[in-house]
């Protein structure tokens, strides 16, 4: 299938249009018209060689919906026209241990990522979703409850899953006390989740500026870091601090807001820290620990959640041909919350 | 009661006999004659300042053994002739939520520490096992099985519940794959106590010279953290790896070597390590995590489990003005194991 979509060439490159094709539909495969990709820092990271060589061309985007345009002979549980998404995984081994204990994110054998990795089958580089559309097997397609609001939902897909997945894991509930570190993409989806799990969510920020922002996304309050008096009563106050800041940064601030027995979750810088003290750890046997997005039985749930709770990413919406002065504004952090690319704005001609 | 200790009057100062009074019996007090006190690492720490300035004269020591000499009169489950023993704490505040929870090692109001710190009552500062006698309240003392050999059970009071306490947390048991960085006084009881649960126990050390020792003591092998190969080749086996390293050091080295979910626990380093990178955490969910000894409780546990299962740490017994000697050996890692002053060779007079 001919399909277009906005690709890097090289690290550092604007990404520009390529016309590539799709493969052709497989006995379980699921082909999607895409309506609308959102746009994830790590995109960034990737297509610029961050994170190592990339085989370019390398079409971003991991948080992918639309509407079945086709489907392989065996497939069972889509048709033409259902609501779909796609997020940070196309394919897993799916005969190991994590893939039958449903967390393919932690496949032994390696997931395969939505862009950048070779197809399992065919070793095609996969391509992602600022793209016109996806042909991806049936057990990697999420389904869009009816109720949620497809140009909303997007986000959900990388920043609403890698989020979730740690509530889940750490068993936040009614009255956890949850803290929020960062309340970009992730910080503030991470809020309105725990928020309607009922826990006690604080927003732990530089500054007191995002005060009402907090408040409105579901949190009781928010903790200044630059406050020492106001760090210092809060310590060990919390069970559970999901720590979404994008880059080095200094954990030994926040551990000893944590009680006894509770944990840190990084999910968003992935690269290194500063020294850590293991005073806070070992005074209070506390925990750090990291979390990658999610199984996809969980982001169902998570689609499902936000479905329930009528819960959305702050998105703003752009064109496709926005994207590199999108990228450029989100290495610059100017961006408050989520990016979503309308794909009506980009034609297959 | 009139007693002897060794003593350290400033900071680096070498300890010296130092005649001083132990309290009267409250009502609730065990007096104890002191047969054998352990010599722990952290006593060489805190004697010399390296945790923040002490309240010299002070008296270490937290790893002892004796027998009741006399009892207060409400003292309900000890009687003079009893062989007891005394750990890291003599006091706590006995109502919060971790005091009723049995960890009264993370009392919300700060446990009392066997030395250098103020009586909750009198607020005269504690002293402690480096000396003929000692008077603690009851809730803190604890039993010797009568199938533990009392001169080489001294250890137990630290290296072992500080190594007993995060195998439980972490509910290690049969088929646990287990490892253990360092095969000094705590790692050493780490493999015996680890073996004893059925966990499948891997000493991790920079070089093989310690294989046989670390098979001896109930591993299955030894891994060599230099042999680069090996290392790799043992990425993801581990449930729970106890590091009983006792400086600043690499953790990325370490925790690859995790499973998901695995926890790599800190009980050797108090301060700084090296700069983490995220990449193992996330990727596979992996923790880090400290713990510090462990509750009353718990420490009663350990002795019973040691007496059970006939476990001891490896003791080499010193005369008490052998200790400054002994500190300048341990404060050069020239020690394999533990060291236990024998307390016959202190005479009050």
């Amino acid at each position: 299938m001919k399909t277009i979509g906005y690709a890097a060439h090289s690290a550092d490159a604007k990404l520009v249009p390529y016309h590539f094709e799709r493969r052709e539909l497989r006995l379980n495969d699921v082909a999607i018209d895409i309506r609308y990709c959102g746009v994830c820092h790590s995109d960034l990271h990737t297509v610029n060689g961050d994170w190592g060589p990339q085989p370019y061309p390398v079409v971003p985007g991991h948080e992918i919906v639309g509407v079945v345009s086709a489907v392989g002979p065996e497939v069972k549980h889509y048709k033409v026209g259902d609501r779909v998404a796609v997020g940070c995984m196309v394919d897993s081994c799916q005969e190991c241990d994590q893939c039958h204990n449903h967390e393919e994110q932690y496949c032994r054998n390696g997931m395969t990522p939505t862009y950048g990795a070779p197809d399992r089958l065919s070793g095609e580089i996969t391509q992602g979703g600022y793209s016109k559309h996806i042909v991806v097997r049936e057990e990697f397609v999420l389904r869009i409850p009816d109720s949620l609001d497809l140009s909303r939902s997007a986000p959900i897909l990388c920043a609403g899953i890698t989020t979730f997945s740690p509530l889940r894991t750490w068993n936040v509930g009614e009255g956890t006390r949850v803290g929020v570190i960062g309340l970009g993409g992730l910080g503030h989806m991470a809020v309105k989740l725990a928020a309607a799990m009922g826990a006690e969510v604080t927003v732990i920020s530089r500054s007191t500026k995002k005060e009402a922002e907090a408040k409105a996304s579901g949190a009781r309050g928010l903790l200044a870091s630059t406050d020492q008096a106001a760090m210092q009563a809060a310590a060990n106050t919390f069970d559970l601090i999901i720590d979404t800041v994008p880059v080095k940064h200094d954990l030994n601030l926040y551990v000893p807001l944590l009680d006894v027995d509770g944990t840190l979750v990084i999910v968003g810088q992935i690269g290194p820290m500063e020294e850590p003290m293991t005073m806070p750890l070992v005074f209070g046997r506390r925990r750090v620990a990291g979390s990658l997005i999610g199984g996809i039985a969980e982001t169902q749930e998570v689609l499902d959640f936000c479905a329930e709770h009528q819960i959305y990413p702050e998105c703003q919406m752009i064109k496709m041909d926005e994207i590199n002065d999108a990228f450029e504004h989100l290495a610059q952090g100017d961006f408050a919350h989520r990016i979503v690319i309308d794909m009506a704005s980009l034609s297959v001609d």
